[in-house]
């Protein structure tokens, strides 16, 4: 990426440069068309019908029916309505930190946002389940089986939720969860909420916005590492789909597509599906497959992983490294143990780099997530570029605090055995945590990061 | 416009292809900017702040300050939670047949949509205004102020919700309705509006998704046709923005946008306002001023309102021609005086148009409106090249019938006197077609179009 001084800058966040910026296959592909014709979705168009078959050729075979639209928030309003329509059932179970768009239906569905209204943001059809997070969420690293442990939660809800005389109409997640910190949901969690979601007659969305088209690389869906054994009901897209063009896409069964349209309402997008957006959802797609994105996110993912595992290894300000692919988090924390979020050394870190001209973001409920989504074309010379300059800047840090490598460090191990030791305490930190973005909670105990209370609320998704 | 086999097509529909169909001066910018950079709205671009001054450039001062978003349903929910924050109020005011977009909350305010839900879909907070069509509305022609009897209406919703202790947030309409036929509020219906909804506290909103840039010829937004004393304080635009890029905008004041921004609550649009969307933006405005396509709209909007008005003196079956610039409507009607809606001739007129390879729509409640809103390049013999064939096609209709010009025929003076003796006969069969739309009252009176009553259910818009 250059800046208007013609600067370069290593881009390591801008999942909708999806194949890489300005790829002249996709703007070869985009003017061919324009050039043709563009036109509102009144009209039919063949790159409609081509660009469905490609597009559901990558999901299971039960995922079938395309529904055009222009934004990852189109899409998941469109997902929502749709399962709404299916048994009319009203109520949505979404996760905690979780972010689904902009429009006013997905503000209610995101604790990301409206948990920064104050209590009366969270409207009462809306429920909230706590994110699937085992490094720094209601089940960790140290229980036995996090992924039933999160599932039930989903359960109690359903239950709690029908016994007041609710009805499921949708659980939604993110196939991973971004703003939410770069979460990966341990596998086999999918599977036991769909089924607990299918027996309360609900559907399972998953949103694929921020996460899919092969980011994770040894799939093209980031729900596949779940499992075969699951296949959610709708998957919304968006973000990478035209690579940057806006435009976003609604997957469903030919069963729920079919009750929406029992409904007698027509969905009519104006934009969804013209034929520029869908030249150029199709010229994505065969970079992707040409050039082997979802390999190179494999390699260059591995590579990158491993090289932040090592920084681990080294600096105790790095808690955790997780990731799939080219979608990596890297958790900052003042103390190993307490696992508390190191959100001003995330920050200081991102604005180092920036200097340096690597773009990089903090996210997740603290800002303390180090987030790597960078385009699919990311080398491991970038990788290594980039994680010797976090380095340099991790070794800065620590001298600067005093924290040296290896003194409050423990190995991984070791940290699984003492927060077993250690038991209520750690979780009373934690359901702090789950509060903090009200804004008062974060101020009351941890005076360690008290100082940054305040930046949380003022995330903004990339 | 040309099909999959070369066949030229005359596109007298297609507002979205604003300056034309495939504007080199439009894709020239697009590529431009497609091979320096697209990406997301995360990364600040000159080509935003170039585009908002030129944009607000068209608009009275008050109106400042823009949110860039991807369609007009985009720009309608936004401008929604805009006016909600205003003032923390709920209650939204919308007009009968009203179409605002296809995301939840504005199918919620759109009785074009939510009225084919039966009862059940008016939600509480939405409260509908009657439409103000002076010509097959509640107040008509014969009326001596419509304007401000069909405002009155709107005084007297505000009154009846504020008497049960709710608060008008919003007060939303076309500037000039589309699906709703093709209406022309009468001038000095929204100031009198206005003044009644800020009363109350609440926001003008004038959507300008189908009707702004320039169509109306004399000014560049349809609102302006209220007079220079009408400023609204929300306006949305869409479709013609971006010559069919998915693009729209959202401009408001600056006291409005400020009270949003104190929600605490960030507004951030992936593609929204991205370099290459404000670059088509860009060339838009430019194409709309270099081609004087405003001029155009004038001269030729007045010559094919001329033509049209000369079949309605000449053809029984159309009851009115309206128009303003290259937005024109003509009302079909089976029966002069009872305004009793063509709608099965309005359908066999664009298919039949269809064949003879042009493009014509019929909307409005009974979609016996014939809709024109073509390129602005629409030229004087696309004018008469179209109704010519119409004018071919009502003759044989009319012959098929049996009716005869001249027949049935009452000068618009003779009708209006008519009007005003029949009094009450005539406003019963007008209550009635208010509420077609369930699908039972139509069928209970009026044999006349028995027949075609399911089909206004099925309209789409374009």
């Amino acid at each position: 990426m250059y800046d208007e001084r013609g600067e370069k800058y290593l881009d390591c966040i801008n999942n909708v440069a999806h194949v890489g910026h300005s790829h002249p296959d996709v703007i070869k592909a985009a003017v061919k068309q324009m050039e043709l014709l563009n036109t509102n979705s009144r009209f039919l168009h063949d790159n409609l019908v081509q660009y469905a078959k490609r597009l559901t050729a990558t999901l299971p075979e039960k995922l079938s029916v395309c529904y055009f639209v222009n934004s990852g928030s189109e899409a998941n309003d469109l997902a929502l309505r749709l399962a709404r329509q299916y048994h009319g059932y009203q109520d949505v179970i979404t996760l905690d930190h979780a972010y689904h768009g902009h429009v006013s239906s997905l503000i209610d569905i995101s604790p990301y946002k409206f948990n920064q209204l104050g209590k009366e943001g969270k409207k009462e059809f809306v429920h909230v389940a706590p994110s699937p997070d085992i490094y720094r969420g209601k089940y960790r690293d140290d229980h036995p089986d996090p992924a039933s442990a999160y599932a039930d939660d989903v359960k109690k809800i359903i239950e709690e939720v029908e016994k007041k005389g609710g009805k499921i109409a949708a659980f939604i997640a993110e196939s991973m969860q971004s703003c939410g910190g770069q979460i990966i949901p341990p596998a086999g969690y999918f599977q036991k909420v769909a089924e607990y979601v299918h027996k309360a007659g609900g559907i399972f969305i998953a949103d694929e916005v921020q996460v899919g088209f092969g980011r994770v690389g040894k799939h093209f869906w980031a729900f596949q590492l779940q499992g075969k054994d699951f296949v959610p009901d709708i998957v919304t897209m968006g973000k990478p789909i035209g690579n940057g063009h806006p435009m976003s896409c609604v997957v469903t069964t030919r069963e729920i597509a079919e009750a929406f349209g029992a409904s007698g309402l027509e969905y009519f997008n104006t934009f969804g599906g013209n034929p520029v957006s869908c030249a150029i959802g199709l010229a994505v797609l065969d970079v992707i497959e040409k050039e082997d994105l979802q390999g190179n996110a494999v390699r260059v993912g591995k590579y990158l992983t491993e090289l932040l595992n090592k920084q681990k290894e080294k600096h105790p300000l790095v808690g955790d490294v997780r990731g799939v692919g080219l979608f990596v988090g890297v958790d900052l924390v003042k103390d190993q143990q307490k696992r508390t979020p190191a959100t001003a050394e995330a920050q200081h870190i991102i604005y180092k780099l920036k200097e340096q001209r690597i773009l990089l973001s903090a996210d997740g409920p603290y800002r303390n997530i180090l987030k790597f989504k960078p385009p699919m074309c990311f080398t491991v010379e970038d990788a290594k570029f980039v994680v010797d300059q976090i380095d340099e800047l991790l070794t800065a840090l620590e001298e600067a605090t005093g924290v040296r490598a290896g003194n409050e460090r423990s190995t991984s191990a070791q940290h699984i055995r003492k927060m077993t030791n250690e038991g209520n305490s750690e979780s009373d930190c934690i359901s702090e945590s789950i509060n903090h973005i009200n804004g008062t909670a974060c101020r009351q105990k941890n005076d360690l990061y008290t100082d940054n209370c305040a930046m949380p609320c003022k995330r903004i998704r990339t």
